[in-house]
């Protein structure tokens, strides 16, 4: 299975049988609206604390995704999920709701693709029928875990990204129709010694060109075979570094659409308090569960690369004045020749 | 490969070729001292912060392990790793310098047995010759994150347990000599809604419970199949509570040594500043790496189930009133016919 260096292959092909993403309401007011499966009107998801509003959204989406899959909670075999929370308590409490046997990961805004790897690696060999990855953010946790409560109105710069509100889960199963997971590429942490919280964007930069150099000498593959390639949440800043990155390791983008879910998710002219885009565990997940399979389904995409990155930091690194660790991991999706 | 409903058989039986065990010097002063590769003599591990020391132990024993499976960093396929750090820092930046692709996992405690189980997994699946899985604890990081600094002095009801300070890790090969993976049993989260975090035993028996029966539920075999069954780490309070549910479904432990890392890593009557006993990420690491190995190298035990338990709370999570989520992974070794 194992493809050059630190890609898997899924020879069996496993499938995305059901998907599902419900966001909040600036996600909702954004340009990728009507691929989501449910707007919340309120930011605080009709719950008492911001902690129980992110994990009831990953209940919403894991829900969701499993009436989508037609499977009932009972034949779920495996839950891979983690979250941006201390101790990923986001996925732990909706794990205990959804009661499969469950795998907790962490790799920040790259756990969405980091828990579908995993997802498809066990799918594919036979560890299980059907297992769903699935992961959550909220602007308001994160904020307050990692930055300032909102309410403080702290000032931030242009370089800053939005925590998007929003939860995507989707169901893995060895037959059935959807999305094919063809190959998964595993990262390796890249440090370029960066310190600033507020441009995590540059910190994970190199990580996803990285990511994307090896997935393409890993599998033969090459820009042109990809109709998209999705950096996971980089923003206007990260991207624009990965393209030069890219260009200057004579890796051209301009056979392929090249673009990151982070400047997908919001209309940054009109919703300017993202800043440089959207980020957070969530952001990769429902652009990718939501838009990029609505867009297979409709046979405007055959085949995409997802490249999900994250920004290993915690505060207390930070605060150690410790730079910022990034990874960033690839999952290649392609819609099954003939299927709606 | 799945095996009933939540177990793993891993038909290559892939290998740990080497592992390796650095610890604290509390942990080195307990009654399994000869069975670590180091021992430091001061609980800073020779750096100026808890959080630098948890890290160094892990990058100390990964490297120990990686020299003891006589494999480079180069050869070394995924890092799979985790601890009890917000954001898993200490794995993280350990992941930096062992510079392999690298997923990040969190189960409290139970850490130790998923990663095992996810390194088992890709390499039984053909998705690598070398898979490391490692984690760490530090007693003072724990402390300062989860309760208070220590300098508190705060003091502690009996059923307390005391997180040890040591990190253990393991190369799983394809091929090689050393014990066998045979099953891996992922658990289900388990909550009887106790909120107690100085009673994190009682919270996790019913998860190791769990495991256990349906850890012979799925492979038809029952204790008298292993030479020795050892919880994570329930310490005296949830080894106890988790004997009598056995016992009261039915299962009795009377055929096999039945123990927790927990209770073996320290002597509670001399060492009684421990409380209940150990726990800690690293405690069934260490257990299991060092002492386990060394008795099946030293043919007293043939077949062990290593059942790794988990308490999933957060400091926020407890603080909102929520219950302890608790969860347990097994995994099963077994020494190879005729080897030394």
């Amino acid at each position: 299975m194992l493809t050059g260096a630190q890609t898997w292959e899924f020879r069996s092909k496993p499938t995305i049988i059901g998907a599902a993403t419900v966001v909040g309401p600036e996600e909702g007011d954004g340009p990728l609206s009507s691929s989501f499966d449910f707007i919340y009107d309120n930011l605080e998801i009709d719950e008492k604390t911001w902690e129980k509003a992110e994990r009831k959204l990953l209940q919403h989406a894991s829900s969701l995704a499993l009436m989508h899959a037609g499977i009932t909670k009972e034949q779920l075999q495996f839950f891979i999920g983690g979250d941006l929370m201390n101790q990923i308590i986001s996925a732990t409490f909706a794990a205990r709701d959804i009661a499969a046997p469950y795998l907790g990961v962490f790799g920040a805004c790259s756990t969405s693709m980091e828990s579908l790897a995993i997802a498809a690696m066990i799918v594919d060999a036979g560890g299980a029928k059907y297992a769903m990855a699935g992961t959550a953010s909220h602007n308001c946790t994160v904020e307050k875990q990692f930055r300032y409560p909102t309410e403080y109105g702290s000032q931030k710069p242009a370089t800053a990204q939005y925590t998007i509100t929003g939860s995507g889960c989707a169901v893995v199963s060895s037959s059935g129709t959807g999305p094919r997971i063809t190959h998964a590429t595993i990262g390796r942490i890249q440090d370029m010694g960066i310190k600033d919280p507020f441009n995590m964007g540059a910190a994970m930069a190199p990580a996803a060109a990285d990511t994307i150099v090896t997935h393409f000498r890993d599998t033969g593959r090459g820009p042109e075979d990809y109709d998209l390639i999705v950096t996971g949440d980089l923003a206007s800043v990260g991207h624009a570094i990965v393209k030069d990155v890219l260009s200057k390791d004579g890796l051209s983008m301009d056979k392929t659409e090249f673009n990151d879910c982070g400047l997908m998710i919001f209309d940054r002219d009109r919703q300017n308090f993202v800043m440089a885009g959207g980020s957070g565990c969530g952001c990769s997940a429902v652009v990718t569960y939501g838009h990029i399979m609505k867009k297979m389904r409709q046979r405007e995409l055959n085949r995409v690369l997802v490249v999900a990155t994250g920004a290993l930091l915690s505060p207390l690194s930070y605060q150690q004045g410790e730079s910022i660790p990034c990874i960033a991991h690839a999952v290649a999706l392609e819609r099954e020749a003939g299927s709606a």
